[in-house]
């Protein structure tokens, strides 16, 4: 196999910037590739940390300005992972410039925005895909395996939350570095487009369509300092939301996420039941997969706790042995190793900017609704 | 102490003429009380099962009409335990007649019904209760104590499931002995009055009042075989509603229900997130409590599993000693006991037949919704 | 079926007398018998204690001597609740009377005594048994029938501890009511007859017998406040007791019990490690039996956790309905109705005096083994 | 800062080979360290196999003998990644030519192996360690740092359990690649060396020195093709061993590893209980941590079940965000973090070749009881 290198410049050194590059970094050492990611640029604002990160991550440039990154030959691909506002910007001159894009979630921080950016991808021609990265955890790979085989049969329920407790303190100011999910600027919306935004991926992906949604929305904390004007500013984004929705198949949804749930810091869950069978995961406790069959001889039958680390789960062959558990890490490798084969076999993998703005159209039906509390079709462009 | 003999008829001999008649039987053997229940009849429609059930539970007579049941001068208290569509009538007559009165959930099939029934209680001025026996597990108890004492703070999220999986199956008739729940006309409604009541009846008891709602309902399986009838029939019944909703502390509510989530049987659960603290409890391990203190020191903070036994806690100093658990009966065994305890002081105990007309209404309330897909007032009578 | 009243006196009015009392009282409840217990007389030192215990629990009449209790013509059971040091003559005096003879477990201080007692029933012919109720919690009923089925294969691990932690303060003294169980004299060991015991009675009845042990024992509080001398005595009881064991079907054994254990109330677990599949069950969530089938698909292998519950579970068909849980209590009717069938069948039903002996014996082999540090065989009476 | 580069030569290329070589690639991107490894040279006993592991991970160079590493002037640091057999030649000869060695665990095949690799690294005066990488599984370093703190007061009891079942089946071989743990001349010992060491390490770090043991080992499968003599062999390890001991600090310990337990792969559990608190933590769910505090007030005491992920737990500010878990690799990396900022700092860190001869001599006391069936006391050189 002759090896293609892919030369990305990796755009934002927040939390995402380092959780992508440890991404391409570690890839190789575990997955055979016939394209592979070369770290080949980095870009921040900031001088300084451009230069730490590049340093301490092994890129071989590093850029204060994306269009700069933009303009550069050496560059085949561009992952941003720059706060929600600027996603449409970079993406349409990405695209432009012919350039393969990885770009963080959510896709935009409105539909109007993502429908802008896939129609630039698309017409471009570039390959695509955004961090939806829980499809990638194995337990849940498993249970989208377990669902296409027709494990469960015709689906009844499906519900999802994603709980935190990180905004409760009033004195918590919104803006800015680390805190630009509070800023409804920055964000789009608050932890709808943050936190519900994967619920829904991975909805749509386990499940199918959503038509129509009803949500209640609210903001609990109504006014916050403001890191960027210096001011105490309202507050724009939903701290809490949660919705009723049906999709396509007929399954009822019940979707909730928070950031004032005590006790919960990453709660992401989801539970789908079948006329056969039901599965149920959470992300506190990633590398578990509970299954319940009710094909099982009645008197041993009960929900099962699955230890997903043998080597005929998804991915965990490239990894330890059974009992060994991966982290939250291994989801983004995962995604690289796959969108990276699928640049060999020259075929898009998803999530694809377009798979991203069918949930972006979902969020916007849920903030719509959480508006004027009625019921909101979901658009299908 | 002189001891009051309170004589009861127990109306019904199903699941729930068992449960309250264990409770009469059990409670003198572990609680001092002041009044005691006397087994002084029992009623059946059929003259073999009143005479069976009271030779097996020690019933000094038996009846086959409840109408004979209230006209006896030897009974003090009636206890209802027949489907909802004969609450009202009975419970009107006992009124009239001046009995006590213990009615099983839900209090009626409508809230115009409920009303009825309230109005004729406190006319009558006779003590009167409505088994919302889930109050009364030791670890609900336990959660109640805890919030009045302010541990949680301010409120932001109570959630609520009920989730079974007996009526999957299309094959299940409805109507008639052991299956009238999936009979709109002798229930109701479907899991709303059946399982939601339970949950709002605790909601409302832990978290205070619903103030507005938005549901959705559905019927999986349209049509059913009808024992009654003998014939197929539509089916009337929710088998499953999700709802959401405000509480008048500023909360918000999310709520389902359903027959149709393989692998649970009685998986009632909530949850409520305080600005403090957290607490979860489900009916499949009612003897435990989850518990997290935000105030713990941060690198030992944690949910706490809480294993209800010990003597301090609700009950439990009646019962065996710490580790070893009690069940499911029991709930109505300490509904018992708070009961005659509450007619010896001369007070009401809730939740009474007021109490249980506010989970009525906001049944009534999310029925509707269920049907329009608007956001419904809950009626405060 | 014509019933046949068995008139029992319970001798011993403590926890265990509560606890045999309840089973009798409530197992015609919920239980269909041909030999029926009636509460013929209660037996306890002091006359008060004696008649408050006969009123609350309908006890046809008291005894203040449990040799006036053995003439008497009327009774025709004596069930043993006494504190260990009395069961030997207890059960001797009953046993040359003819009377049915039911025993608090462990059968007695030592085997010696034990030995005595199985003669002395056996040459007069009487039923007996001996409350090891925990044989009938339906999820370890269950493991028995699983077990029994093959399912496991070949056994090659058993693993079983009773963890406590109500003896750690140095300031509980030993000795009189309640405390006997700290006085070696009045118990005979400690934690090693009081819940070792019980370990073994289980391990015995699910993988056979046990050939040769190998122990640990502590003491860790030296001396303690006697209730009896009113001085400090020295503790002649293991606090802690730990051992080896192999069993006759080539199996190892490891048993460990304390009550130094924090966090731990009354923890009996076992677990069972088979050549197909493995079973673990504890105390403290005695409704759920979990179990592993290594034979089950490999992408959905995993610990099932059975919510021992429906009816077709051991004795569930008798209770509730699915998803509703009993408790402690109930494993004592279930023995109760057990007996009581064997009774009708002319049938002895274990744990019988004789299988209680064998456990006595592995006790007497473990206790041996603490002292001296060797492996010791298990006698075969 | 000066970094110093640290020119490491990894031996063997199999699991361990690749755990070590990525915490080696990936430390340098998490933590700041003054001394930093440099992937210089990797060997396989295959020029193929070196070749391929050079060229994935990013090794400067490869050998097939590591007589030749030993002898390179630009290797600073070798890794003893090869079986235990190998383990004192290899160690011996590095450290006569001066180099820092890591060495995987167990040190050595016995007691004697092992001390003379001790006196070898002493008299050389290099640094050393040997991966006993669990006391760096965060959970695993706070239960460190809690019990340090003094917050479980007196110790009672140590509880530890390593269970798999990979070895049941009487088809596998013994012996060769990948199966030189059932080989006794390769491996020295069974579960003892293998998986029973790693408690061991882990218990005398948490509670201290082992006095004396009492074992029971057993070999379930007699004979095993053997892949080296392509014969039936005997088989000379333990299947199975478990052991009682007590502390230094009296303490009572129970320990228990096999292979023949289905339904676990890797579960490495143990359990401390304290005067006033009490700590268990397990593999298979590494980033969480049991803690009971008898402290707590008694409505509200419970296991709490801590989430190790916030910033403020051992190594983890160095990662992600609360809530997001790492997994088994990373143990690796702290333990390489640690080692290396013990050279900065001119301090041995443990465990050193020292350390783990303290835990070889407890596992060969455990030997020679299971041999024997006496209780040994733990030699202390």
């Amino acid at each position: 196999m002759t090896r293609k290198d892919v030369r990305v410049a990796v755009i934002g050194t927040g939390f995402m910037g380092r959780a992508h590059t440890n991404a391409y970094r570690k890839v190789g050492n575990f997955f055979e590739l016939g394209h592979r990611p070369v770290l080949q640029a980095v870009c921040a604002r900031s001088p300084g940390a451009a230069e730490a990160f590049a340093q301490k991550w092994g890129f071989a440039s590093h850029e204060t300005d994306w269009r700069r990154v933009i303009e550069r030959d050496d560059i085949d691909a561009v992952d941003i992972c720059t706060p929600n506002d600027t996603h449409r910007e970079i993406a349409l001159a990405a695209a432009a410039a012919g350039k393969i894009i990885l770009c963080e979630k959510p896709l935009a921080r409105t539909a109007a925005e993502g429908a802008e950016m896939v129609a630039a991808v698309e017409a471009a021609g570039v390959p695509n895909t955004v961090w939806y990265n829980y499809r990638r955890v194995p337990a849940v790979t498993l249970a989208k395996q377990l669902i296409d085989e027709g494990k469960l049969g015709r689906i009844y329920h499906y519900r999802a939350q994603f709980l935190q407790d990180w905004t409760i303190s009033e004195d918590l100011p919104q803006g800015g570095a680390g805190l630009w999910r509070l800023d409804v600027g920055a964000a789009g919306s608050g932890v709808t487009g943050d936190l519900l935004a994967h619920c829904i991926d991975t909805a749509i992906w386990l499940n199918g369509g959503v038509s129509k949604v009803s949500a209640m929305t609210e903001t609990f904390v109504k006014e916050r300092h403001h890191n960027l004007t210096g001011k105490v500013e309202p507050v724009g984004i939903d701290d809490a939301c949660a919705f009723l929705c049906r999709f396509d198949n007929g399954s009822l949804g019940t979707f909730e996420s928070t950031r004032y749930a005590r006790g919960h810091k990453a709660l992401y869950t989801f539970e789908i039941n079948g006329e056969h069978a039901s599965i149920a995961w959470d992300l506190h406790d990633l590398h578990r997969l509970s299954y319940f069959d009710h094909r099982d001889e009645s008197r041993t039958r009960g929900w099962r706790s699955i230890h997903v680390t043998d080597g005929d789960m998804p991915y965990m062959d490239k990894w330890w042995v059974p009992g060994l558990q991966i982290g939250y890490e291994h989801s983004f490798v995962h995604q690289v190793a796959d969108f990276f084969d699928g640049l060999s076999r020259g075929e898009a993998v998803g999530p694809t900017f377009r798979d991203a703005q069918i949930t972006q159209q979902v969020c916007e039906a849920v903030l719509a609704s959480g508006r004027d509390g009625t019921w909101h079709d979901v658009a299908k462009d």
